[in-house]
């Protein structure tokens, strides 16, 4: 039984939706991923949000990306919303970051599937410290990938 | 049974139905109003649009409009969707336009609940010469009604 | 005589008919396309949508993309608006959302020729079963292809 | 006959046109002003632009705007197009300025009837001495009302 | 010790704020209210992120709402961002929404206190039983709020 | 002494005007283009605008476009601005577009070089008959390669 | 003569430049306010940017707001934008912020003339020890001022 | 000791700083580069904005563009933010022109590194005569490219 179930509106969804395995993966925490449109088969996204027994999903979605409040509307866990980019990108960013009172989707950013996997991290260390472990070592990791790289470009650019 | 059914996100969309219900009423079109929301009440939304006997929906719904979609997910009649001003308005109507491939929505202007009630008849009108001949009487009636308004203004404005 | 008449803007909105053409080859409905511009050559639009004999209209344009509201106005059958993608992309969808009050328009989204076509398919099945019964094929088509795409993601992406 | 003809979508529209016959008037070029709506009344629309005699055409209009590309249409004589301020304001002002190759409109800004009225007097100036002495003249006064509003302001914020 | 620490970036944002407490109190979920600027007080920001003790964050900021991001730069709490609406609205939302990788942030929907609460209660729910059954309880009554909206509706416009 | 000057913020617009040299060669006007910067070098555009002896002004600019508004407040020739895309687009059409009360600026569409041609034509045939004569054969032209191209794609999509 | 010259585009743009001048005042930066349009007065506003004595300009302009960039264009001086609300808000940002290549204009927010205070202060300050000193008070004041904000917030809200 | 620092948020960033460096290089004006992010490394930015002694700074960033304004809050030394292009573009622009009261930046174009060095020599020019005087030249250098251009491109087109 998957931690966290990340649904993607479309197979296309799918290099975003890799962001996120590959920090789930190495948070060892378990994770499915699965293809439901809210448009096409919304039956299949209920089914997922009320019978997958995740504690967190990750809806992925483009376009009037429909999918994170379907999910939402079928479940009480927290859902992670993932807009994906296009032609357009504010259509998808605004039909999942402006949910109507009573259900909340918490949106991330454009394609930002590695942010979404964080966040539900960040949720399920709530109760589990090992991922809580597993947060402060990585993101001490992306600090020091920073001063790594300042000092490189700082050498590279020496007037 | 009505014809046409319109589905409102929030019971403060009401003001856009009657656009539409005072046009559908003039037309001798039958039809009712219900209030379900794509997100509170999903499972309802599917039953209206499954089980109303509606030969066309209109669904009206501000934010992120969810709501045109996720009816047309559920049926295969037409689906007239009217997003509802806001803060934004893009919101509405990029949720409403942008629907992904397979599934359409018939997108009308912000706030054009009359427009959808006639759209509504158009499409009733495929098989119902009454309707067609109210049709064209209204839009004889607009073009008369454009007519004295330029009469008026050429007659107030003369230099 | 064509039941559904495509109109183009322009001979470079064509890839976007096929998309419609395509779906509408599928169902057996018989339709035209035809290149007509609202700025270039008005009569030609108004003489198409007065007397080509279709029953829905979809008409294809993008910038500031009148053609669907000039094809509505001299019509009162059904008209479909397709926004075709360019630089800026909003233009040629609000150009064709925001119509006035008296004279619908139905928008679908950017470059969508195929939800255009299945809009169309719809209107007709209203007094059309043998449409109905394709329309009703074609869904659940798209449902199992979903289910199929679920599949294959997540044997593929697997822990 | 005038030598502008003011084209108004809506009777609604008037205060952005008497901003144009202000200045009209008080630059002793004649004009009309009618009303006539590109979707309602689209014959009468290109009676105007064909039979009115007028030497330039502002034509003012919202939302969807595709009145002055109507009239640009139907006309080889200079159209202004003047977008009306709405709910989004984007729609009219991408409506009027994004016309396709060919039929070419001159967009003023947002409710500018004041600019789309010189800009008529610019253009008639072409030909019409006593014009370009008047809009000399206009432009001197509105100098000389920056620098009396300049010293004004300064007097009164003297620290 | 607060349970939910709710950060405005301004005292003018309180009604916002306001909108979450509500549904905390009613949920029997203690938090607090602090106002403390990403701007003005940057490290009265760190040190309510590192050493209030609260398990999630809400952060309510407008403008350029650096606010949310910088508190999620100093925990790896859960922080949900709220942007506060303005004269543009996609300054809040964008500086929000659009996190670079690594540090995520929630954002819900424009002044959306109440869905920041709910999605606070969904987190502190994943490990605490009592505030799921109150989640429960509260969509429910939503859900027949509006069934009863939609009875009310259908009796006012019958036709 | 050119009748039209054509006048570019950057050497990089060049293929913008180009639109515009091929329309007024064809049409017989002589015109000029130079290069000259409302922000590099102010002075040469206000020399240009006084005293070039052009009688219309094509003004071509993206980015912040102050180029058309500069020319046109140092003439009271009628100015032409042609906003020239990039990275946003919306810069400089609204740049442009949203010229103060007093200083009229015709704005045509995005790189749209060849209307605004058209528009500096159709504003010197106000004097002169043999433009008029040219513009209307090449509107008939642009409607002949409408019906050509209708025909040709009619065919090519016949089921 | 002063040290800081705020120009303002129109008469109307007052209470903005207020917003500056309580600041300059208090910071004892003599200052002074002219109005000049980059569009109605624009050698006036060359005049100004070269002739004042001024050591930092802040151009307080809405709508197409050419002005900073007018004034940048005729001095080497800093030259600080403030872009003012209206019905778009975003042409006045992006006509200020979008500058090209080779001429700077420091943009602060919409209607921020106390930002532009501020920065100007910050600029002079570079050689002028007492205006730093008056900056780390007037911060100290503002970090002072959210933390009674804070307390008073805290307190009544708490549950 | 640099007078001017530049802070990349990314790495990635490095293109838009050498627009600067190239510009400052050759204005003898000290300066360095380093990588700090807001959002991933913000002990870090602090600590540069307060002990690098640079006396102008330039903060360069994408998406949400928190960096400047985080470094504004860290100093009362000038600072200059440059946006970074990306898919929205808007994003990083509003997150930087739209600061809150009393803590401001400096703004300038998307990706314009060039014209952040050139203020920040107009900054340090207030108190420095030969960076004043490499400024004179350097903007009559850019007005003979210009003078330059417009021969080239009126000679190639010339009728």
């Amino acid at each position: 039984m998957p931690r966290v179930l990340i649904i993607l509106g479309s197979k296309s969804d799918l290099p975003v939706a890799e962001k996120a395995t590959k920090i789930l993966k190495s948070f060892d925490i378990e994770y499915d991923v699965a293809v439901a449109s809210a448009h096409r088969t919304p039956e299949r996204v209920a089914d997922l949000a009320k019978n997958s027994g995740a504690e967190v999903f990750i809806a992925v979605a483009g376009l009037s990306a429909a999918l994170p409040g379907v999910v939402a509307a079928a479940t009480l866990k927290p859902v992670i919303g993932v807009p994906v980019s296009g032609k357009l990108n504010l259509d998808s960013i605004l039909s999942i970051v402006q949910m109507p009172g009573g259900i909340p989707v918490a949106c991330v950013g454009l394609d930002r599937g590695d942010n979404a996997a964080l966040l539900a991290a960040e949720i399920l260390a709530v109760k589990d410290d090992e991922i809580q472990a597993k947060l402060a070592e990585h993101r001490s990791k992306m600090a020091e990938d920073v001063a790594k790289d300042s000092e490189e470009v700082s050498r590279n650019v020496q007037c």
